[in-house]
């Protein structure tokens, strides 16, 4: 016979810790501190199998069920000494839903169950408090007639309200127990209207009409997103729980209170939490009666004159003081607990672990090892890599109040508030004269760099997580709120309407990289601080990860802030971005519009010193660490002016015709720039353009070199290969060029050469394009747009819906599609090594900054992954995270693992 | 010992027409000729692996080859009953290079090699005739001093005319032998002066000079370039053949002459050929005297006055008949054939495959069957589907003088001459009054539509081989020059400007969609015929085909060719074509801007009527056949007006601002629209869509059904799906559609629903996809964009260098990559199967016409090819032959496989 009930408490108690999965969260800890010999008032558990089996069975409980609640039941009074549904020593219990895991949406808590009529008296009697009772009465009735019988709660407030209007009474504790009584009445009457039945007065019928409430619950619209969302299993299924009540709210020698075992916001290791005498949970909650203090210290702490519990109820306080060291002791974690006192007597309700803040987080997690509770290993593994972010960017300060306008995609994390602008020039130039600014575009372009350099904080109203204005911010370290669809920027107009409300340049607004929010008006911030604990887990991450950490950088700065982030060399330097200097656009676009090689020999010849100079510059930052550059990759039109101004402008330095540039702009067109002549389709058609690059990084890697005396090796990346033969080609430039280059100096550096896996065509051929390479990255960036066919810059429209309706399970371009694109890199993976065994594998793509991508990385046998700068201490956990938990941590922990709960 | 050299002739004979590869395609066709017991003179053949041997050592050969050489040097002497090098009864000979394959930029021929100022004197002696042996002795130091010397032939040629103008000679008949043999005197100084070497004396030096400068001319820039154009690997090697000379110009019963066992141009089986009297093979190409037909036949065919072979010398002509037929039933195949009379003696020099024209070789094929030549099988294998073209289309006047401006891409076949138009308006009316117009646009979009169908033909200056305009030419069968970059075509200022040339509107320009040539003026062209040897060929093809061949068709006109070409159905109805009708477009963009469901649903009742009659004539054309129908694929922008005067007008029967029009038209602007919101995306975003066009797929299936009383069966085609559930959520929509339908009307028919698979993501994915889908259809088109990452729209810019640097071997958009593209499709095909073991698979991209991409299908095991209507027939050929050769043939022939050289 399938046991669909498990008791727990004093005489009997079946469950554990272990047994979430079919006792649920809060059902197995019940059972878990039962046995740990907690106070916990006795009760039982009806399992999710039930809830599966009831949908499996057109809505039928299986036959066994009410015979085991039956029994269950009557241990229960046997413990309390009391008898469900007595008139004189009344049982009463609570029934609350209890899943694996917490679900918003599913049906909350019924108090009180097992009154009536007659057991209030008894309740009367037993408590010697007829106010209490009949309050406990309309409580029940209020509770279950809104949670099981669906009466909307209005109807009760309202009653209480005429009722109190009626009977002249201000405010609710001049409520008398003959006022409670009546209301009780009145309320049966509005059960009795809006559900045509009357209230049920057989606590049996009440007991089995909520139990059905909490299945029913699991299908309800909302716990059914929920679940959707979170890519939770239908067939999970909930729990219930019926458990007998104790009361906070029976007198003065009655307490209820909340409390974690350490400080949640800052991870300070004292008993943090809030208590009230004389009252019930909700009322903590509620917020009507302010809560105070449980310790002397948190109350001094808060500056309130309200006794704390150590001082006014010593004796159990310190019960429950014990309790909080044997429950962190136990469960090796902060616990999150609730408990009554019921006339001086203390009752566990629920443990769970405690959420906490990034910064808590990190000090628990650090302080747990020192305390010799959790292993480095468990350490690492307690903190959400993600969360590191707060700790490395401005955040809104949680007090501040916000009018939000919309909300966009979180494209880069960090708050800012500024002045909009909508301009690059006009950011560069307000930010120079000292003003904070937002820079405002549909969507930016490689021309937008300075002015997103000088802007605060940048917002588009397209494009995706990574969309150029994505990607660049999240490279600068700077808040981005991208594709926010509901603003319509009119750069023309210079205004930004969201709904009905306008913005016009100089308005104030606020962002928020990390949720995507746009805000009016200006919003506090609160500056990130960077503790020890943060360099003692990144310490303990370094000793186990596998995979090196690099950055993506291309400017001395980047560069810099890359190493202080602890990277171990550059994986994508984006040669690009040098070319948009604005002395040197002028070159590059004089050779674009070179006819002849010639031509554009002596426009790239111009451009060759500067290059040089890069290199050089970032060689010597990076010096001692490996440095990737990708060879040019965007298209060219990417380089040309745009506005007529510019133009014009261009075209009377280089003393051509507007005429000629117009057409030479209307010639580089592209319907589909992403998938046009780009990559080393540049290099394949101008191959002196290559040729330059490549000369430009040998002779920068010889002067870097010379000065450092430290071993500079660069690696050449070649973008955008598709087929072996385009990397022969591409390989044999660079070789020729460094050739040359170490024959004029007479001096010669290592170096290697290598591709972007970035094409799927490159994955499916990988076997004969490593056979030239001596690195593959992957660049899954373009990796995803082209196996997905969406393009970054347009998904706006659609992905947010995509990823609602569970298609995609992420966004493909903040998380990898592991399912499609992860495995043409498996395929990549093993095609490459089996003609190059000693080919070197990474990614560069945003990916490479996104914990779970990296655990595919670490599970794919990836060397290295390169992020922007500001993710390199994400990018570090997670890999830690993701060798230890694939059996590949570096360092064999010394402490062994401790045996414990899960 | 290696064999090295391998004799032929009459005393010995080594080697044969299998020994292709080791002997070249002019040495084993010797060899095989004098086995068959025809007069070859004798000679040798140094085999292709000494030149592979000589580069693979320095330029050096093998050591035996000297004495092997000289061997069979011994063995013609004797045959020939003379001596090399001896003056009174010299030896000549002739060297020649023979590859594989026939490879221009290849050493030529040198003919009369042993001649000095000795052997001239035997030869005079031999001959009888002074002038012939100083003719013969200054042709050969030409020749040599030409091919073998590198001496530039204008040297020699000056030589001759200063001789005339000093000598007061007028005719070269007037040359006297002490003319000639002054002039052998100078072109001796000639090669002295220009190499500074005296002319060889010794024979055997000038041999070892020849067979060298074959060897040396593999290595030759031309050969090198033909090699990688042809893929012929250089490891091949070349033959060289020396052969003992006969002379057709010793006298008036001597000739020369060279023929096709068949007529080339027509297949008509009469001998066909031309000959001149006393006179050397280079005359007869030389055009300075006309040759005369071999027949009688042939001379009243061309109505010439001067005496056929045939009446001449009828005995000589009948043994030139005799080995005609001989040849003919001996390689199973028309040949082409050279010969030599020497003093009424037939010398055979040459025999080889004849090329011929598309006409003949289909007649040819179809009459060596009924002959008994050959099989059914053979006789599909001996066409070239591609060349099916020919027989199709019209073709330009092959007599005709073309002006050709420039060559675009060849991107649909015909030809067509008229004015030039720039806009599809323009094209309309001036095709309405009777003026035959060329398109002429950057590049077209589906806004085109009209304007192209009332075209002669289409010219872009933009665009690969599946840009708009060749893939909508292409579905109608008119000619079409893509991605012409030459050409700036100045749509504002109505000119196309190409070099310092400029067209204006109404200027005529002709264009050869079969070659990509464009012309300026107008240019004859010749109607196709189709002939009844098509329909037997095409019979013998259905017979044996296993795979079904559809076609892309979407109005009644496509629908109507596609069943005259013999479509087994429609493979691919692109639903969206249906939309840009000028009375529907009003409503689709009413759809589009509708910003609630409930507008778009209006606006869609609209559209329904209309789409309902469409699929009602579609099925009711194609009935008893399957329809394939795609649902709405392109981004919503598409069907957006564009030029200000369109925005206007749309605004205004809209009864909204322009500005509306302009804000939602940059709403829907996208970066890279191949990538953007479309496909099923779209169907995701607005099922209403999607609803509308399942119901008009049902009610017009139902009515056709009704209509007609066959069966009509709709798959209906899901566009771009990437991920199993985008199917299912749309599948769901066609269902609830159908169920609707059928209950209103209490009828129901068969559907089944299917998707593209044209993302790699789809591919890799088709084990998930394939559990909810009747079949797959590859929408190659959109799978190598997205697989390659190259947008077929732009890929004009660098896509020919790629192919020319044999970065791809094809253009991959004409011819399916099948290394890269292939993989996909084999992942899909494996992962489809493995959860759907009946899923049907066919494939409806462009590359369904190709056949080399239909080989690759038969490989995979496809169901179906679908392609444009016109290339049904090609398609039909191409599938039989891939059946044949994979062993897949339906028929097994009741001829049974004759013996035969291959």
């Amino acid at each position: 016979m399938t046991k669909w009930v498990y008791s727990f408490g004093k005489s009997s108690n079946e469950g554990n810790a272990s047994m979430r999965n079919l006792l649920g969260g809060k059902g197995c800890n019940l059972a878990e501190m039962s046995s740990l010999g907690l106070p916990v008032p006795p009760g039982f558990t009806i399992t999710t199998e039930v809830c599966t089996r009831y949908y499996d069975n057109g809505e039928a409980y299986p036959a066994e069920l009410q015979a085991q609640v039956e029994q269950a039941l009557a241990s229960v009074e046997k413990d309390m000494g009391c008898k469900f549904g007595d008139a004189r020593n009344p049982l009463l219990v609570s029934v609350r839903s209890g899943a694996r895991v917490s679900m918003p949406g599913m049906m909350d808590t019924v108090l009180n169950l097992g009154l009536n009529d007659d057991t209030v008296q008894g309740l009367i009697e037993q408590s010697g408090d007829a106010r209490f009772a009949w309050d406990s009465y309309r409580r029940f009735i209020q509770m279950f007639g809104d949670v099981v019988l669906g009466v909307n709660h209005h109807e009760f407030e309202d009653a209480i309200e005429n009722h109190k209007r009626d009977a002249g009474i201000q405010q609710d504790t001049d409520i008398t127990a003959e006022n409670w009584q009546e209301i009780v009445a009145e309320y049966k009457d509005i059960v009795l209207r809006e559900t045509g039945k009357p209230f049920p007065h057989d606590p049996k019928d009440q007991l089995w009409a909520a139990i059905g409430a909490v299945f029913k619950s699991w299908m309800a619209a909302r716990a059914i997103t929920y679940r959707r969302i979170h890519e939770i299993p239908e067939n999970w299924g909930t729990a219930v729980n019926v458990q007998s009540m104790v009361f906070g709210n029976m007198g003065e020698d009655c307490a209820t209170g909340v409390a974690f075992t350490r400080d949640p916001s800052t991870g300070e290791n004292y008993f943090y939490g809030e208590y009230l005498i004389n009252a019930q949970g909700e009322d903590v909650v509620a917020g009507i009666r302010t809560p105070q203090s449980l310790t002397k210290l948190g109350r001094e702490k808060e500056n309130s004159a309200l006794p704390s519990m150590e001082e006014s109820m010593p004796e159990v306080f310190q019960q429950l003081d014990d309790v909080r060291l044997k429950l962190e002791r136990h469960y090796r974690d902060i616990q999150d607990l609730e408990f009554t006192v019921q006339k001086g007597k203390l009752f566990m309700l629920q443990t769970r672990s405690g959420k906490r803040t990034a910064k808590a987080a990190l000090k628990i997690a650090t302080d747990m090892v020192s305390e010799g509770l959790i292993t480095q290993e468990e350490s690492l593994l307690r903190i959400d890599p993600q969360s590191l972010d707060q700790l490395l960017h401005p955040t809104l300060d949680p007090k501040a109040v916000k009018d939000v306008l919309t909300r966009g995609l979180p494209a880069s994390p960090g708050a800012a508030s500024g002045a909009i602008v909508f301009t690059s020039e006009d950011a560069e130039t307000q930010a120079h004269e000292g003003h904070k600014v937002i820079l405002c575009r549909q969507e930016t372009s490689p021309e937008d760099i300075s002015g997103m350099h000088a802007a605060a904080g940048i917002l588009t109203s397209r494009g995706g997580m990574t969309s150029h204005a994505a990607v660049v911010a999240r490279g600068m370290g700077k808040c981005c709120v991208a594709g926010a669809g509901d603003l319509h920027i009119d750069v023309k107009a210079r205004l930004i309407s969201v709904g009905a409300r306008q913005f016009k340049e100089g308005d104030i607004l606020t962002i928020d990289g990390s949720t995507g929010e746009v805000m009016a008006g200006s919003v506090d911030t609160i500056q990130p601080e960077m503790s020890g604990e943060f360099a003692t887990l990144m310490g303990w991450a370094d000793e186990r990860r596998r995979m090196v950490v690099r950055a993506n950088a291309e400017t001395p700065l980047d560069a810099k802030t890359a190493r202080e982030f602890g990277a171990e060399g550059i994986g994508l330097c984006r040669t690009e971005h040098m070319f948009f200097d604005p002395q040197r656009i002028q070159n590059v676009r004089e050779m674009i519009f070179a006819t002849k090689e010639a031509e554009r020999r002596a426009a790239l010849d111009k451009l060759l010193p500067e290059q040089r100079k890069d290199f050089a510059g970032l060689f010597e930052i990076m010096s001692g660490l490996p440095v990737t550059v990708r060879l040019l990759d965007p298209p060219l039109h990417e380089f040309l002016p745009h506005t007529d101004e510019d133009i014009s402008s261009f075209a009377k330095s280089a003393g051509i015709s507007a005429d000629l540039v117009h057409r030479r702009l209307s010639d580089l067109h592209e319907t589909n720039p992403m998938l046009g002549h780009r990559g080393c389709r540049l290099g394949v058609s101008y191959p002196e353009i290559y040729e330059m690059q490549a000369r430009a990084i040998f002779e920068g890697a010889l002067e870097a070199a010379a000065k450092t005396s430290q071993t500079v090796t660069p690696e050449i990346m070649i973008p955008l290969v598709g087929a072996k033969k385009e990397l022969e080609l591409m390989r044999a430039v660079v070789d020729n060029a460094a050739k040359a280059v170490f024959a004029e100096q007479g001096r010669t550096l290592n170096y290697s050469v290598g591709t972007m896996i970035e094409l799927p065509r490159a994955a499916l051929t990988a076997d004969k394009i490593a056979e030239c390479a001596d690195f593959f990255s992957f660049g899954t960036n373009d990796l995803t747009q082209t196996t997905l066919g969406m393009s970054r810059d347009d998904a706006a429209s659609f992905l947010p819906a995509y990823v609602g309706a569970g298609i995609y399970e992420r966004d493909p371009f903040s998380s990898l599609d592991t399912e499609g694109v992860g495995q043409l890199i498996e395929i990549a993976r093993d095609k490459g090594r089996s003609t190059n065994n000693a080919i070197k594998l990474g990614i560069c793509g945003e990916h490479g900054g996104d914990p779970a991508s990296i655990a595919f990385c670490e599970k794919m046998g990836l060397d290295y992954v390169s992020c922007s700068p500001y993710r390199v201490p994400i990018a570090k956990l997670a890999a830690a995270q993701a060798a230890i938990r694939e059996g590949n941590s570096k360092t064999i922990a010394l402490q062994g693992k401790k045996a414990g709960v899960a």
